[in-house]
């Protein structure tokens, strides 16, 4: 490992301008026309890119944008036949820029500031990635053999829902075949917090209208003797948390795994508190499910959240009308063992049931993502744990998140592969806001962590 | 009365004949540079006409519209220094009559169609105050004398809003001094249930938002431990009634003027009935206060209505926020003798005291009128009562009214008068719709019934 971390230190200015370089496409998958020619010369870049340290690559056209696969020569692979194989993911797309002018310095030049390289892209996720492919181009020019197979894969949508990795799994998951998944998209609370995220949570989603009167009615002619279902949507959905925040869905928290002493101990850990909380979110005061902490209950807890609801006029003044309809856009964010269509199913037939005759009702489901759970303290995890320790200088957390990835559910589904997700990005990096930036440091432990990783996967065998 | 009755009898075609020419102006006060100059044709015809058949008029010139005051010379009125005076009103501006497309003939070109007069204003207002007008004429033209005053203001604003009208009655209050005031701007549940009308609700409104986070928040990293605005909201407003539709606010119901029993009695005679309302609405089920009828909800009980709710994201697909804040638009019909203010000031405080910590609450107050009622068994509401049915053939129904008219409060509050609302119109005259009609029966009936209230009012000396 000694020539390894030498090389790496060696070659970090020059990763830099690399990483500068590849950057500096504006790949916006969701501006096709405008980007349709940025998104296909960078993919012919990395694709280079791959090749010049020594990867064996492949572009795949796709339906949409291509997908590079990028493997390390069987030849260079210590113990070859026995040897493991773990499968790295990026993706070279970005998201929009806008708003411009938010931008101290132009989105697509990237730009160092005080030890962070500042634009689009940077740390969601060609950073990220990119620290996956020095590690083994550290490897590849020093002429170190690899201790397990490694296959990268980038795709070029997944800020556009990654339709056409999903179709290329289904095509071509022989290429993708592997022991563990590894993917760097996504946070850790600090530099001094490393962190190894092993759960994530599903979501589905769900409208719901109610209609009363067949037009808007005269409020002084009707009121009082017509229900208003703007007044009767409340009511329903007044009725799906009790004064706890504890949803009211009856079977709703039957397959919940519960969190074990021993996740609960750990997550201790993390840097979070409410003040934090409530600082980075301004909210006057939190307000969650009770006997959790205000990070269990974002990580690892199931939520319904109205994401938006309307009825009738909200312009100026007042137009005094009883609304034929009123609506509200719902998701839920599900946790282990939580099935998606089940908890549509469940909270179709609670609203149907607590819907007062004078109304009619309309639920329309929505996209479903299953949650996601793989053990934090399996053999590739300690193997990660102890990668992230070296690279870092710290012992690595481990944590739940709240968001959801599904992509990571279609390796599992598909493949039968774990993820497990070593993030690199720092929670002010403003991954989709102006001024996104990668910190050179997580660079620089990136590269690190990813070779110690490969090192230690060595163990596995 | 015979020698009336036959003159409006053998001027009906002729009567037709110049309200269609009155209602043939677009006189629109909603569009003042489209049909500025026309609401001033409008307004100088009807200074023309009143002159024509013998009244004394004047045109006051206001900040919008021109007033028109015309009265019985006091040289016609019998027993002129006893004499008693009332006070008629109308206006000659007329609802926007968009979209053109919807008319079966243009809303310019009165058309009559089995036994309806259709265009804009024909029922809105022109064609019932224009009743009043042609009754005077017949006690003009026949050169018999007046058992009282009448004085007649026929208005330009009505429709937006009626401001001159407040400020002349401010200014020029003296002019309008009366007994008791009769205005036909509404309608009757049939020719078969003529009807007068004697209280209306009241109605205030206020705008209430609560707001959690300071932007919209990922509803994967964040929900769960910070408060939805939107579910708060529901939640809140879902406290403002009872299962049974009881508004919960404190001291809402404390002075409402219950109904009498003689009341409650009288109204079994207007032809209302649950399944008319369904009829009318296409509500699946009808819902309210318990203990009272359909009609006693909808005219004689106060309400909390939300007339518009907004939140978050209502596009296409799924946005996984927690929207930054949530608002609703509410208004209450009031009865008396609940106080507008008073009501506002505890709906206010409801809200405010069961808002909850995790969100920040901003109320905005709106507009406010008062409910009215004046005495059903009154000698002017007699009076009335005996004109009605000599006119219609049918004994007249009282009812209250579940809309607000504010200038009617105004005209209490300011000159002391009461008002009692004989209606000409009919449920179908699509009033502030497309195909507005007058039916000619009622301005038959109508110019009958003012010419008999006249008469009967003699009575009153």
């Amino acid at each position: 490992m000694e020539k390894i971390v030498q090389y790496l230190k060696d070659h970090h200015e020059e990763s830099i301008e690399e990483l500068k370089e590849y950057i500096r496409f504006p790949s916006v998958s969701a501006q096709p026309s405008k980007h349709g020619k940025d998104i296909i010369d960078c993919a012919n870049w990395i694709e280079s890119h791959c090749r010049s340290i020594g990867l064996e690559v492949k572009q795949y056209p796709t339906t949409g944008n291509p997908i590079i696969v990028a493997e390390v020569p069987e030849s260079l692979v210590e113990n070859s036949e026995e040897a493991q194989k773990i499968l790295l993911y990026g993706h070279y797309d970005v998201q929009p820029p806008e708003p411009f002018e938010l931008w101290t310095t132009p989105p697509f030049d990237p730009t160092i500031r005080d030890g962070h390289i500042y634009a689009r892209g940077a740390s969601d996720n060609k950073g990220q990635h990119f620290s996956h492919l020095k590690a083994l181009e550290a490897y590849l020019k020093t002429g170190t053999k690899l201790p397990c197979h490694v296959t990268m894969i980038i795709e070029g949508e997944e800020e556009v829902g990654s339709e056409s990795l999903y179709k290329f799994i289904e095509d071509h998951g022989d290429l993708l075949a592997a022991d563990f998944i590894y993917i760097s998209d996504n946070g850790i609370p600090s530099l001094d917090h490393p962190t190894i995220t092993y759960a994530l949570r599903g979501v589905c989603a769900l409208d719901v209208e109610l209609s009363g009167p067949n037009k808007d009615l005269h409020s002084g002619f009707y009121g009082g003797a017509v229900a208003n279902p703007a007044t009767e949507l409340c009511r329903l959905l007044a009725k799906l948390h009790d004064d706890n925040g504890v949803v009211q869905i009856p079977g709703f928290y039957e397959n919940v795994m519960e969190l074990t002493d021993e996740e609960r101990e750990s997550f201790k850990n993390l840097p979070e508190s409410d003040e934090k909380l409530l600082d980075l979110t301004g909210a006057p005061a939190l307000k969650g499910e009770f006997g959790y902490s205000s990070y269990e209950r974002r990580a690892c807890r199931p939520t319904v959240e109205i994401n938006g609801m309307i009825s009738g006029y909200n312009g100026d003044g007042s137009k005094t009308i009883i609304p034929a309809k009123a609506s509200a856009k719902i998701t839920m964010r599900l946790v282990p063992n939580q099935a998606p269509q089940a908890i549509l199913d469940q909270i179709e037939k609670f609203l149907k049931s607590n819907c007062p005759d004078s109304m009619r009702i309309n639920i329309e489901k929505g996209h479903a993502g299953a949650p996601y759970l793989t053990s934090p303290n399996g053999p590739f995890a300690l193997a990660a744990s102890r990668a992230v320790e070296k690279a870092f200088g710290k012992k690595a957390l481990i944590s739940r998140e709240g968001g959801s990835i599904p992509i990571i559910n279609e390796f599992k589904e598909r493949l039968g592969i774990d993820t497990l997700l070593p993030g690199l990005g720092l929670p002010d990096d403003n991954m989709h806001s102006p001024n996104e930036k990668f910190t050179l440091e997580c660079f620089e432990r990136g590269k690190l962590m990813s070779a110690y990783l490969i090192d230690e996967l060595g163990g596995q065998n």
